[in-house]
């Protein structure tokens, strides 16, 4: 029997239909943070932990935390991990893959009791989307040990603080420090996840090597120009809101489309007042950019401001231009990279590294360790949907992967 | 005193304050047909047609019907009129301006005790808006006996028919077709109205002469491409239906800007899901588009169609396009155009002809009689809004030209 042998992918397919039916609701996925069901969730990846030879927790923060200990007992680890919450309505894969599969790993380990130079410990954190509390990372956040108290009286959609919900959820809020762990205890942070877009599916590709977590950064942009009857106004003396942002949308978009690994979009757009025989006087519209180079980022940032102001004074209609947000790169590490290239390769497959367009538990743990990432591919690149799927071979394949990664890793040598 | 001195736009101004403070709102202005505030302005209105020296009734369909009658009883009319209900939070002026300054006017012939060749007969139309029922020109419709009966059975927002709601205004549904004239007892229909366009004030004139009534085609467009993540989908791979609706409303812009007197809008635009970090999978948005010429519009409405097919076409993404209105273009009579022409030119006043890209009762009245049209400056060619708004002075010199107008008028030699 080959060492990639024993990981199963329909095992995998098994865990996460059990994890999906941990569920709020009756007919699909949401699974909110500290919530029953992501109790139940939790018990469940703790009893998979301990099967497969692991100890388990809960932490202070309500992640769930596996150890499997190497050839002895307190070295530091290699973290293997990702979230356990959902969006609402939610797809089956994005996230609990991570967990599932890192855990199917160890126990291909256990079962031919490997023990390696180094722990692993498998995380599943307990907030990544944000749903909740309107805060992204809790989990992550709190385990590399930045989360900053001031969270604890966010509170959720029916007036919960964080704090009563922790309470209430068997956690001393006042210990939520207690999550914390130090740079020293942990060699790498990995993270397998599906790719929640359509790259590797275009290339046919089962799994990528992710070089960064993109940064972002997010415009709201009000166009006032003004209203007036769609009849009676020559087109010469308008002021159309809606056709100085359509000119916008343009602009967002050609400017992405002449850069590399950028992307830029115009995800909602609202026209007022919104009527079929009124000229719209006023459009808000957003505008969404990415990229794995902050500097590229920021600069079509600047491009795309640029453009707006322009398009609104040729037209004659002021721009009000707002940061919403904005977040940097986090690279993944080239050595950790090479690894996981070397995992596939010894696959048989091609490596194709992508960026990340979307954010994960890497961002928070790349504070405390160096950080990387496989990416598994989805159908049409669907996610936070209920048609998010994978195939159970795709699984298998990552897993086989992630094993081969973790039986390889070598700590990097501090200088 | 000369003939047009006899007028007022100071009692214009009075007369439209007073018809403002009928409404269903306190701090505003709505007056909806058939309402109880509806029945108020009908009152003040037959009061002034009676003090100017009219027979005043309310007609069978809840219009405002006075009369002078000419050199002897019962001559065919020139029938002036406009309507008295309004849109929600409405101006002042629209409709009420018309009303108010014919009965103006048959004061001032009254006043010096001038009996004309013909009667000169004053509507207050009932409904115009069709805001109460969603079907327009009531009133109007129901004066040129074209009302279809079925229009008894439209409900209003609480449910209420207008057969009902006619019986509760006193009126017998069943005789509604009493409201109708024939076309032998009206000479022609004139119609002053205020522009709620920017053409005459952009130009510094009060008034202008009405060419057409432009006909309308409106279509409702849905263009179908992929929702995805805007972090994970590449540029290359997008069918971002947002995207292809804003080159859609820059070519219907772009059409409108190359024709003459046609206008074209897209006034109403939703793209989902309309999320900050989602592509738009859909978009729905409307397109209007007014001329005065017939061909025109048609062409126009064909070669927006087309341009919307071509963008979807290279952009992978699907358009369903459905036309929901289609009226024909009411033109002005030439004969009656020149004599509003002649009336503004003995004010001294430069003659700007322009086409209405507003509907008015004249699309109902050419039915049974041709129309003229005599418009206001408006302020900022804002209309359907509590900002519409007009100065006395013009109101007086629009009255001194339908003044003009009236005692000059020559009816048509029938062939």
């Amino acid at each position: 029997m080959s060492a990639t042998a024993a990981v199963s992918g329909a095992r995998i397919m098994a865990h996460i239909e059990a994890l999906a039916r941990c569920s709020a609701q009756p007919d699909g996925l949401t699974r909110e943070y500290l919530s029953p069901e992501l109790r139940a969730a939790s018990d469940l990846v703790a009893g998979w932990m301990r099967e497969a030879g692991m100890s388990a927790r809960i932490d202070a923060m309500g992640n769930v935390a596996g150890r499997y200990e190497g050839v002895a007992p307190g070295l530091p680890c290699l973290m293997l991990g990702s979230h356990l919450d959902t969006v609402r309505d939610a797809g089956k894969y994005d996230g609990m893959l991570g967990v599932v599969t890192a855990i199917e790993c160890v126990r291909a380990l256990a079962a031919r009791g490997v023990r390696l130079p180094f722990a692993v410990e498998v995380v599943g954190f307990g907030d990544e989307e944000g749903v909740r509390f309107g805060a992204t990372l809790l989990g992550s956040r709190a385990v590399a040990g930045t989360l900053d108290p001031r969270v604890l009286d966010l509170a959720d959609g029916d007036g919960v603080t964080l704090r009563d919900a922790l309470g209430r959820y068997g956690r001393d809020p006042a210990r939520i420090g207690d999550a914390a762990r130090a740079r020293a205890e942990i060699l790498a942070y990995a993270e397998l996840h599906i790719e929640q877009g359509p790259v590797l599916e275009a290339e046919n590709l089962p799994v990528g090597v992710v070089t960064a977590i993109n940064g972002a950064t997010r415009l709201a942009v009000t166009i006032d120009g003004m209203a007036g009857h769609a009849g009676t106004v020559p087109m010469t003396l308008r002021r159309d809101a809606l056709a100085a942002a359509a000119e916008c949308v343009l602009a967002v978009e050609k400017r992405a489309a002449n850069a590399t690994e950028l992307v830029a979009t115009v995800g909602r757009l609202d026209a007022m007042p919104g009527a079929v025989n009124v000229i719209p006087g006023r459009v808000r519209f957003t505008v969404d950019i990415r990229s794995p180079r902050d500097a590229d980022r920021v600069a079509a940032a600047g491009d795309v401001a640029a453009a707006i102001e322009a398009v609104c004074a040729r037209r004659g209609v002021r721009a009000e231009i707002a940061k919403t947000h904005e977040s940097g790169t986090a690279p993944c590490a080239p050595w950790l990279m090479e690894q996981l290239a070397r995992a596939i390769a010894a696959e048989g497959l091609p490596v194709r590294e992508l960026p990340s367009g979307a954010g994960h538990d890497g961002m928070a743990m790349i504070d405390i360790a160096d950080i990387g990432m496989v990416f598994v591919r989805c159908k049409g690149g669907i996610s936070h949907h209920p048609d998010e799927s994978i195939t159970a071979e795709d699984a298998g394949t990552g897993a086989r992967v992630l094993l081969r990664f973790i039986e390889s890793f070598q700590a990097r040598r501090t200088a």
